[in-house]
Order: C-alpha cells, then structure tokens, then sequence
C-alpha cells in the first residue's frame, strides 16, 4: 500500500503539538530522567497526577545504563525489591539482602512504564531559568539541549506547573538555580546547598529518607542532596523515590 | 541494615564476568542496538538462541528516542503494528493505515523485552574488525567505545559466533569491515555495497524485504543496505526485523 | 497589566505550529538564505506562489553582511541596480556602473521584505536529502541544524514541493545530494557538477544567465554552479536571482 | 560592459574607510545589535545624533531570530506596538493585550530601518575596553571578533564618543568592563552590578523601566540589568529601548 | 600448532578478573604509577603487604620519562644511590654528589620491579571520591579513566582499602577529595592543604622527610605536599619514597 | 649536603647531548618502542651493533600496557616462552600452549632491558621522513613529536643510518612515507603495501615469518605488514620480533 | 604632553588605507613571508618593482625561527653566504662549506630588510583564489586569515598584479589553486604537481635552480616543488631566492 | 659541492648546546619577546651584560606585527624616536608629537637588532615557575612550551640569574607565580598586583615611568603594570624601556 511521507511528516507534527501544548500547565514537573525521576514520575502519574518530565538528554535512563565502571549490572538492597516487583524487573539474588539486576533492562524498564503510566516525556530539552512568584517556585524556563550545546543565542520558552521535582542528582541543577536568586533561604539546615559528605551506604536508607524533601516552596529533591558522591550502583535512587512517594509526598500534595 | 560495599562491587563484577564468560561463544551476534537489532535480537532469543547485542552507546534505542527532529513521536504503518502488539507498545491511530505512537516509550520498550527475551546486550562496546575463515565471518573483534573515543593505543578481544547481524542502519559498519577485505565479493548484485538510492517510501516496504538479507557468509543486514536516506520515521525498520524472521532466518538458520 | 508566560509559550507554539503544517506541502522550497535565495523567494511569492525557504543558520543573508573582508559595503552594477529599487535599498554612485550600498543594511533589507512578500522562513533547519521520484525531485528532507551540530542522532522530517531552489551558492548543497543518487545525469553539458573555473567579472554577468537553470527535473540553481570562487562582492547573486525571475522562470513555471 | 575587479574592491575599500574615519568620534555608541541596541540607535539617528554600533557577530538582531526554541514568532504586548507600527513590521493579534509577529521579519526589519536611519553598524567587532577620564566614560576600544575567536595578539584601536549604551542585555558587558575599574561605584543601589531575580512578566514593564538607565556617567544600559533570565520572548525589549527613548533619554541628552 | 582466540579472550578475562576480585580488599591503595607510587609499593609489596596500585593513565613511569624538558636523562643525590641499587637501575657518576641515569631505564625499571615484588597495578583506572567512616579513609571509588575522558555518565566502584597513600605529586589529588569533605581538619600544621612555596634544592631532602606523613587518619602523601614546583629531576622523589619506608612507615603501620 | 639547580641542568643537558651527538650516525634505527621494536632492539644491541629507537609518545611499551580491552593481562604460546625467559618477565601456564603474563610487568620489562642492553632510546620524537639515495634508505628525518602536535612550523633534523626497522605496527608508518616516493617499488609480491587480510590466529605464526622481511633496501617491517587487524594479545609481536633476529637478521646483516 | 587616542586611531587607519590602495595593482605578488618571498621581494623592490606580500601567520620568518628541532639554529652553505652579506646577518664558520647562524636574528633580519627595500607586507591575509584570464593569472583572491581560522562567511577582495610569486614552500598554495582549475596544464615534464622525491643535500641546489621556475603563465615559484621533504634547514632556500633573481627572473620580466 | 646531513645536524646541535650552556647562569633573564622585552635586552646586551630572553611563542615581536586591528602601522611619540632611530626602523610624521612606522618592519628590526647586540634568544620556552631564595628571585624553572600546548607532563629545568624582567605585558607572568608565593608581599604600594584601571594616553608616559620598576627583590616589571588596558599602539612600550634604561636600571644594577 502506498505511504506518503506528508501525512508521516503531519502526523508526528500533529501529535507533538498536542502533547506540548497540553503540557504548558501541569501538576508536577520533574526535571533529570534518571531512576529517581523515572520512578517519581511513574508513581505521581499513577495517582491521577498530569506529570511532565524534561530530560537533557536524547535518551533516558540516566546512569544505570553503565552499571559501575560499564560492568552493566545494578545491585539493589532487600527494602526496595517491592518497586522492581512494581516496575517487573526481573533480578536475581546475590547473598542476603543484595540483588542485582541487568543494567539494560532495568533502565529501559523504568523509563517504558514511566511513560506507559502517562508520565509525558520530553528529551532533548534543558531548564535555563525557573518562573517564581514571591517566595515560590511556579514554573520552569525551557530550552532545546542542542540549541545550548550549538552554543546558539536562542531565547527560551516557559511552561506553569505546581510543584517541581529536582531529579538531577549530585548536579541539583533547578536547586542551584533557585539558590543563586536567594541566597540562604533554601529549607536546609543551613539555609545553603549543604556540603559533600562522603557516607557509608548503611547509612544511605536514612539519609535518603531525610533528603527527600520540600527544599523551598513548591520544589523537591529526590534524596541525593547530601550525599554528592555515595557509592550508588542504583539502589538508594530507588529507594529515594520510593519513600519520597510513601512518606513525604503524602503529607505535602 | 547494614550494607557494605565491598559485597556491591563483588556482585556487579561476578555477574557481568558470568554474562561476559557465557557470551564469548554465541549463536548470533548483533551490532547495533537501535530497533531493528532489538526486534531482530528480540525473536531470535526467544526462538532459544544465544543472541550477544553490541552496542557503541551508552544507552539503546538508536535513532527512536528523537522522534522527527526532536518532536518525540512516530508512525507505524497497519502491516507493523502487530509488531507493537508483540512488544506491547501504545499506539493511537491517526488516519487509515498510519499509527503514531511514544518515541521514548518505543524506545525503552524494545530495549527492555529484547533483555527480557534473552538478549545479552554489552554497550559501550565497538566492533573493530571481524574474525573471518575462508570466506566466512567467524567472530567480532571488539573494544571498548570510551577506549575509542579517548583514543587509547589498546587491543581488541574477540569473540565467536555463528551468525552476524549488522543493524547498524545506513552505516553498515561490519559490511563495510568485511568489503574492506574481500572487496567486490559481497552477495549484493554488484558485489560492492550499494549505493544511495533516494527512495518514495511506498516501495520501502518492498525493498526492506529484498535487502534484509545474507549479504557475505554468516553476515546479514537488515533491511537498510540500499536506503541510506530513506525517509523512515520508525516504521521500516520494524519491517525489516519482522519480515527477517518470518521469510528470511527460517530458510538459514 | 499582567501578562502571562502560559499565554506567551502558547501563542508561540501556535503560531509556528501553523507556519510548520501550513508549508508541509508547498510550490516552490527555496535552500538558503543569502541574497540569490531571498531575492527568488521574494518574486515568486509576490507571482502568488506558496514559497518556504530553509536556511542553516540562525540569521538570514548568507555572505552579505561582511562586505569584503569585513569592510561591510558592496558595490553593485548599473543592470542590478532596479532590484535595489524594487526592495527600497539606498545606494550610492561610485563610478560609471558601479554603486555602492551599505552590506548590513542590504542584508537585513532582503530578508526583511521576502518575508513580507510571504515567504515562510525556517531558519536553524537544514537539508539531510531529497524525496524524489523517478527521475524527479519531490520534495526535501529535514532536520535542526543545531541537531547536526551537536551531532545527535534523530531522525529528519519530509516536506513535498513542486520546485526545489538550490540557493546555497558555490556549495550547491541540493545539487551534490542529487547527483549522488544519479550520477552522471545532471541537465548540465557534462551531465556532471561542473568544475571550478576562475573567471573574470565581465563574463559574469552572461554566465549567471548561463547558469540559472534547471539542473535536474524540479530543481534549480540560482547562477552559481560554474563560479565556485568568482570575486562577486554581492552584485553577481542579484544578477542571479534577477534574470532568473525574467527570463527562465517564466518558461518553466 | 566590462567589470573590473580592481574598481570593486576600491569601491569598497574607500566607502569603509569613510564610514570608519567617520566614526572615530561620534555622539553615541552603541554595543550589541540586538532589539534594544537597535531601537535605541534608530530613535537617535532619527533624532540626528551620529551613532556607532558595535556587534561582535557578523549578522544583526541578536536571540530575536529564533523566537522561542527557535519556534521563530515572538510575542509582543498591547503597549508596545507602536514600536512594531513606527518599523513596519508585520503583527497578528492572539488575544487581547498579545500580538504575534515573524520573528525573521522583525529582527532584519529593526536591522534595516535602523541602518536607513542613519546609524553606522560595525559587525565583527568586539569591545575590548573602555577608555575613561575622572570618573566618565569617555570611548570604547575596538577589535575584530575574528582576532579574538582566533586568539591571535593583536592590539586594538580607540574610539570617542559622549554616550555609550550597553545594549549587550544579560551579559551586560561594558557595564562588568567599567565595574572591574571601580568597583563598587556603579549608580545602582548597590553600587554593584545586581544580582539574578527571577520575575514574573507582569513586573518587567515597570522594571524595565526603573533599569533603563545611567549606571555610570556616559553609560546607559538598555533595561535589562536586574533581569537576566526573564522569560523574555522579544517584547521586553521594545519596551526597554522606547521608554528608554520616551521617558529617560531625554532627560539626560 | 592451533591457536584459538576464544581461548586467549578467556585467558585475559579470567586473569583480570581474579587480579581484580582478589584487590576489592587490601592492605594498601597507592594512587598514581610515578616513582614515588612504585617505590613505596614496591617496598610494601616486598615486606608481604597487598598493596594495590591506581594510574589514571595506560602507561606507568609519571614524568620521569621525559627527564628534564624531553632532555631524557635524571640526575639522583648520593644519598639516594642505594634505591637505585636495588632496583638495579644503572647509573654514572657526573661529579660529586650528582649522578646520572637515562630516564627510560628508570621508568621502565621501577615499574617492572614494583610488580614483580607483587604490586597489583590497575592502569586507565581514576579516583572519583573516597570512603569514609568517622574521621578515617577507608577506600577508594574507582572508575575507568576513558569513561571520564569521554564525558560518560557511568557510575563506579568501590573497593576497601587499610591504608591510602596519595602518590600524585603536586596534585594531591586524594587529600583534595578529603579536604573538601573536612575542611580545616587535615594533620598539617594549618589543618589545609599548605600554599605553594617555591624552595631551593638543598633544602628538599628534609622537607621531603617533613612533608612524607600521615595527613588524615589512613592517608599518607609522599613527600610532595608543601614543594609544588620544586626543581625536581626525579631525585627528591625517591628519597621520599626511601624515607617513607625507614623511618615513618614502620612506626605507623 | 648543598644541591646545586645549575649543575642539575647542565648534568641533563651534557647527558643528551652526548647520547645525541653518538646517535647521528648508527647501525640500526628502529621507529616504534613497542614490543617487537624493544625486542629487535635488544637482540641487535646484545649483539654489539649501535641502535638507536625513536618513539612518537612520552612513554614506551605500545599497546601491550593496556592487555585486551584494558584487562590488563597478555597471552603468550609455547613456541614464544623463551623470549618472556630470555628478558625475565613471570608467566603463568593457562592451558596447553597458553600462558598469560602481567601486561604492565611485560611492557616494563621489554623497555628496561632494552635500554639495559644498549639500545639509545629516544622518545618523544616523530619521524617526518626519510633519506634515501638511489633506491636504498639511509636515514631518518625527526621532529619532536609535541612540535607536530602542537601544529608548530618547525623544521627538522637527520640521522643517517645503514638499516630502518619500521616497528610501528599496523600503521607501517615508514614504509608508507617510502612507498609515497617510490610507488610499486616495494620488496612485496604486488610492490605495493598490502591490503588488509583479516586471518585466523593458527595461521599468525606462518605469517609472521614471512612478513618479518626487508621491504625495501634497507628497510625492515616487522611481522605485521598483512595482518592490521589480527587479534594479537602480544604474543604474536614477540614471535615477530624472535624469528626475526634468528632466520632473517641472519642472512642479511 | 598630551596624546590624544582619536589622533592615534586616524593615523593608524590612514596609513593602513595608503597601503592597501597603492596595492591593489603591483607588479609582483608574492605569496608566503618565509625565507624564500621574503628574499624575492627585496631584490625585486630593490629593483624598483612594486612588491606586496601576503601571509596567512601573523608574524614572518616562516619555518627559519625554530631552527632545526627548535634547536634555534641554521646552517648554510658557501654559495649562499653572499645573500646573508647582502642582509647583514652574521655567521660562523662551523667547517669548511658550512656556516652557521642564529635564527632568530635571521628570520628577523630578512624581514625588516624586505621591507625597507619596499615590500608592502600584508599579514593576517590568506589567498582563497586567483583571478585569470585565458590561461594567464592575474591576480589574486584574498581574505583576512582570521576569518577563515573563525569560520565565518566572509567575501573576498581581489587585487591585481602582473607576476604572482607561490613562496608557501611545500604547500605550493598557489599552484595546487591554479592546478584545480587548469589540470594538467602546469608548465612542469608531465604538466601536473610534481610528486614527492626524497632527495639527498648535495643535490639540492641543482634542482633548486631547476625548480625555481614559470610553472604557470604569471606564476612562479620559489625552487621549492620536487622536494617537499629536503632536510633543508633554511640554506636551500636562499638558494632558490637567490638564483631565481639571478638566472630566470631576468629573463622572464 | 657534496652537502652531508650528518654535519648540518651537528652544527645545529653543537651550537644551540654551546648557547644553551653558556646561558644556564645569566645577568639578566627576560620574559616576554615583545618590545618592550627587545628594547630592554638589546640596553642590557650593549652595556655588556649577559642577557637570555625566553619567548613562549615560535616568533618574536609579540602584539606589534598587528598594528591596531590588523593595520599594521604603529604610532610612536616624538619623545620616543630617539628609540627608533638608535634601532634604525624608519618612521614618517603624522602630525605634531605622532609618527608612524611599518608594524612589520619595527617588530623584525627590533629583534635583529637585539640579536645582534648579544641577547641569547630561547623561543618556544615558557616559565613554569621561579627559583627563590630568602626573599629573593634567583632563578627560572623552564619547559618547551610546545610541551605545555600538547599537555605532556614532562618536567622543567632551571636556570640561573641575578636579575629577571617580566616583560609579558598585562599578563605579568612571573610577577603573578612569585605573588603566589609571597602574597602581599610584592613591593607596590598595596603589596598586591595592582588592579586595572583604564587610563588615558597623556597620563601614560608618567604612568609609564612609576611602573617601570622593581617589585621584588630581583624581579622587574617593564612599564606595564597598572595599565593593563591601555590603548598602546606600541609606543608606551617603547618608553617602557627606554626609561627603564636610563632611570632606572643605572641606579639598581
């Protein structure tokens, strides 16, 4: 049967159209596609929530892909088995509360059902700026990654939501931004971006359940922001988003 | 719990060491992981084969995620949709004949069944040459992509197989390899790789019949020799790796 | 009174959604933006024909606005000079048949009433290929030029057009991915892309005439194919673009 | 007739070193053509002073090319299209108090009447310095953005002039050159260049023109200093450049 | 006689991975493969310690290998003579007190001799962030040295580790990643890393003793940190190494 | 006891130069320090004749450094022992006829011995071009290598010589720069460098044999010229290398 | 006294304009400021030609500054010890025939003597085409080199002359552009670029005076074109110089 | 007559090793081959002191060859012809107080003639540090910079002096390593390098004066400290040293 390549042209056209222009406005946007982002998102869109996630880069999955050193296999602790059973993961057991995981399928698996739960994906596009009303945090300001990477002069667009994940991990990267327009005032301890610790992963489950909070209004970090450097090959970031939905989203949405 | 990571990076270095040991000898080995050697990788490790899929990138899905020029999203024409059934993937329909569906949730749900299936996929991995007896590809000679990129002066290992697929699209990377050696006796009908022929996508599916073939001994492509630029938002390469299990691998294999 | 960034991203989004689908399929498609390309764009529009011009790079007017060696005039001869006129660019006498007139402002001048004329500009869009047919051009393929530039891999979009314009000058972008696919079948004498000849400015004038001309069945060039590195200071592409308009349009269209 | 290479590059080397000699003193100079720059250099030209502009790439009307993530239309408010009317250029309405306009059209239409207008556009320089006496900028030093993208260790040249306008928007690049020679004695509240706000579009009229203004004697900034990452799709800027040209300019010249 | 490649691939792979496996624990991590790293591992290699050595680079030797300017020879102190005695490096006498050896023997040399007295030494290997329990180092987080030269996002391992001596030199790159985790609590008279102190020659030998020392509880430096730029044609770094052995290593370990 | 900065140098510089001055004039070059250039090296030095090896890079041992794919480990057959006895480098039995070796002990200890046997190494240096009189080469042309790299226009200087071995590998780098100047004059069956024949390990020693030979009056390849992409973990350099010395060397030198 | 920036900048520019259109016709252009251009230019100033010279570099010299190796020092033989008289650079005897100098002082000196004997250097320029007439060239196509090195679009000027003298040494710039255009017709035995030929010394200075040749009607060059590769540190080419003014020069002007 | 390789290259050698020797304890060190460097060890060499100059860059001259933005004229002061006239570079009147001269001719003739008044020139050497002792410079530590552009780690070697001037302009390299050492310590009025401040041209010549000085026990600056922005068109540097001459130095050395 015949194709025509305009009506392939239109169509993609058409249905990008549609899925941004309904995306303008949304309940949640999460910044980073990693794990965090990917299971955050999965979780909220099951819930009813409209979730938009904007992504760097072209592909999703951040870095588990790579395993550790390109060794492409995940190990993840006893407690968070329950989201691989969520996601259908398949893993196996190493010795007592460790499992691991393929890498590749685990990163595909996450970002497959993400979407498939009605999380809308955009890749390729980076945050420059964020929108702010007195003392919130009420929009993100959007740019196309290789119009940035091109080192073009290209002004970017504004999208509304209610509530921002930053899932960007060490990078903090919409923290960072808010921090630089008000300096001391992020709902830290200190006030600041708190320092690099380097831990222990025994004591990464409580520090994760700490860190996954309402760092200023109307923006979240998912569990990562103390511990820059941890020896994370994937577990903690599940278990970040996975209290981040039990624990504390509850109470804040 | 306590968590140590010394077991964490005991676990990740025996797993990948059990599936690198296991897959130095295989059935088939792919090159590329975009979605026809997904598919192609997908139905031949469900046939039972040991299928190895190599990949150059960090992450899978080749050219999918993007969508057309970034706008996430794209066509799938009636004959391939059962292929998204198999898989599936969500697909709405646009008009007779045209489906659209999730760029990103294609992406990752190739990627995921295809492990799911029984597919070993290494990534960051190059192909540097080919292992070949009188006139039959025999094995891959492989490296790291990092090692590549960063251009360190390190050899190679290889590995064995019985049958080679290139999916690595318009650039046909093992038969080029293999052309490099045995110039003019590829089992094309001129012997040499075939040039560029812009074609009406009409008669995509006809050619991606034709061309997903046995191209030198124990090589196959799938599908793209003869449509390097073919305007194909997806939905031919599906094709490609569909009709090469139906029609083709069963007469070979 | 309040303005709204909701209201600004959605008027954008609109409006260029509109620009995008309206120009899928149109009479004339014009690659590149320097002064032969506005110039053929500006006249055809204003004959009433639906026109879309694809231009590389972010700004429009190709090699105009530097001058010559960044001295930013160019000089222009008696025969050009009611183009000028036609577009409202002030110049000033030189000597007998040479004007001049200020680079920057003849730049900014074309693109200005091209697009005013109704000429559809994508400018950051460039060509990957053709869409032909047997043996004629159909249409073009593209894709973000800040994607080529950043070097990632996603895939074009196809648009169909009665005639292609190869406005790209001495780089004849269209006309080598052509004469790739048919080689040796060029309407030109030697059915080849002609080679470098350095002539002299007064055998210009007949050989822009010369060669504005139908290169292959739906694609032409404007003047520019057999003077790779002619010393035109911006007076040879009006030329170009003018007896274009005057005497071979008329003939073919 | 008879062209001659030779008469054509006197042409145009002669009406450059016009146009250069010139300019070595002029009224008002001008750095960046972007929207700002050149509405502010048309007013005065109009209004008859001699003004220079410097822009550091080849081609004029800064990020206004690309529109919004290179969507190429911009938005532009109700009070600002007396702008759009005073150039000619081309507007739709979206809905009340929001109009559409080309984005290829507006930024080379500004170009281009700015040029008729009479001010005197230098591309292809960057500011390197400024030259100052007690406490006034007093001219600006010159060299060629391709000498500088080159790194090659060339000296600049020196220019006078009785105004400088900093139309360089976020960058703010005359105003960081002056700051570094006497910190702390800008005429902001501050006396220091101030920091990141995020704002809501609503509050940049007024802030645009509170910040359009002297912050050094001889140095005007073109209402864009406290607001670096403003979503910004054009219209800030008319606004910036004409209560610049209404309200303050007059005040001080 | 036959030689199999599947057998030399399962060779390398099952070497490196039981050289690996038996390192993720040991006595002593060395960071950096220059003379001070090879000397103090070979030391402790040879006084039945297993000792484990990181190189950022593929080759080992550091800068000894260029002598002094690519001038290929090193000049060693009397009372060093007795290191290269054991290692059999050859050497001539200049005049009193100086001597001379060719500086490709000494790289290779020290090298070959550290692993012969059963340093384990994993080259393309980069420090990314160390362990830590309460105030005391106690391992290491390693990744592949191209991952980080490509730019990957991979993430890495951890191995553990009795005792780390940071082996960099001038960099200290070890105790950077554990000053900025404590900062102000390093075992150094200021408690930071100590400024740049441009010293003479003479002087090195005590400053060397001085300087090779316990800097964090289960991190020693080699005699480096307070002599950034010190004249050094290899000399002082054996003597630090020399030292390290005799008088501190034994009182600490 | 007082060290003296001046005497340092002028120890550096008396040094090099003397080694320089001896190595204007020498029985062999050899371009390559990889292992089959130490181990030609080393033989020839052994046997009293003046050979000095110029190497691009600062370190020496090629590609062994990094074993197969950065495992760190090489494979060496039975029939090549002797050369791993011969120089001292440990080794393991693997199975029948497969033994592995440490890859950083074995491109240490090729280098140590080698300067140790006479062989004046001088590294950092490229090979620009060669002397040659009527159909025999009789020297090398150098630069320093970080002078190519750093694309500095810098003359060179040369050595004269009565035999070249190009031990450059794959890349035959001085057989290539003869061949440009005497095309089709090669001592090979077609007179030409031959093409790429990817071949099966059993068949490597055979040809090893017959690749070890002069190539052009007075210059040598070793073992490598038919095989560039042969998967040789090591071993196959060292036959190279050893027959070379024992069959061929023999007869000519 | 008081110095005024406008006054400095004026002066500058006029002069520069001076220069530059006293030189848009000459009598000889000479292409490259190395030893050869710059020692053709002072004889044919001295002899009351009108001399521009045009370097792409921003200093002078050439390839002599480095001496052989960076070692700065060159080495010239009897024959040509008269031109370093004429220059007034001073030499040592360094054995009978051979004689040395400082290249420094010599790169310098045959700089500013060129120019004071008349020669208009032009530096900064390179030469993207010639202009021609039926087979004769008359002229030449330039451009600033740093817009080349910045990629910008940038036109040309053109400047004529009677005689163009290619002095780029080994890359024979010129002839390569003129040889593109007219292949086949190059004044040399077969017509086209002579191919690389090693040559020894001591037959160099007869194939500098046969090379130093017409090799197109209106181009010369400098002795240069069959030994791109000569081990010539900087004697060869006064060589060249010197006999082209002496036997062919005189001739052919 | 036969010319032999062999003794180019030794007389090469043998007579940049005798420079280099003789050099390795000086009177004077300079830094920096501009003119002010020239003008300063060209004084120095004529009073009969021994002088090194170190230049990073393959040329000498520095930022002169380029006049002002590639014009290459240089403007000089009537209190500085004397300058010229004693080097012999030509000059022609502007007007009262300004002269011009040749770019090209002042930068080759100033390094002649520095040359041949006994100033031992090494180009292509950077500064990697300075030798101290109490509170005094004593030394240089150098490297090829060529090395440093290819980012080879290759280590310094040192030399000797009893007095070192920077002359590297703005960058007052060796001021900037010895502050880092010794910071606040510096003997200018803040102890610190002084800030930038944009100067005019009739406060330069006293400024030129103030600045020219010592600013460290050992260590001069020639003119250019405070005035880092300065528009000289090369004749402030010309002051530099001359004053630096005639004031100054006669009181220190």
């Amino acid at each position: 049967m015949e194709l025509n390549e305009v009506i392939i042209t239109k169509a993609i056209i058409d249905r990008y159209y549609e899925k941004l222009s309904k995306n303008i406005e949304t309940d949640v946007a999460i910044v980073g596609g990693g794990p965090s982002g990917l299971v955050a998102g999965y979780y909220l869109a099951k819930a009813g929530k409209r979730v938009a996630l904007y992504e760097r880069k072209l592909s999703m999955g951040g870095g588990v892909w790579g395993g550790g050193m390109m060794f492409n296999e995940i190990v993840v602790q006893e407690s968070a088995i329950h989201i691989l059973d969520e996601f259908g993961v398949k893993y196996r057991k190493y010795q007592d509360n460790y499992y691991t995981s393929d890498a590749v399928e685990t990163a595909a698996t996450l970002t497959a059902k993400a979407v498939q739960a009605g999380v809308a994906v955009f890749n390729c596009v980076s945050i420059e700026d964020v929108m702010m009303r007195t003392d919130r945090i009420i929009g993100l300001v959007l740019n196309w990654s290789p119009v940035e990477m091109a080192g073009l002069h290209i002004d970017p667009l504004a999208v509304r939501t209610k509530f921002v994940i930053d899932a960007t991990g060490h990078a903090v990267e919409v923290v960072r931004v808010v921090f630089a327009k008000v300096p001391g005032r992020l709902l830290t301890d200190s006030g600041k971006i708190e320092g690099e610790k380097s831990m222990w992963s025994e004591k990464a489950e409580t520090l994760t359940l700490e860190n996954t909070k309402e760092v200023f209004p109307g923006l979240y970090v998912t569990g990562m922001l103390p511990m820059p450097h941890l020896v994370d090959p994937g577990w903690a970031r599940f278990l970040g988003a996975c209290y981040f939905r039990e624990k504390r989203w509850r109470s804040y949405y």
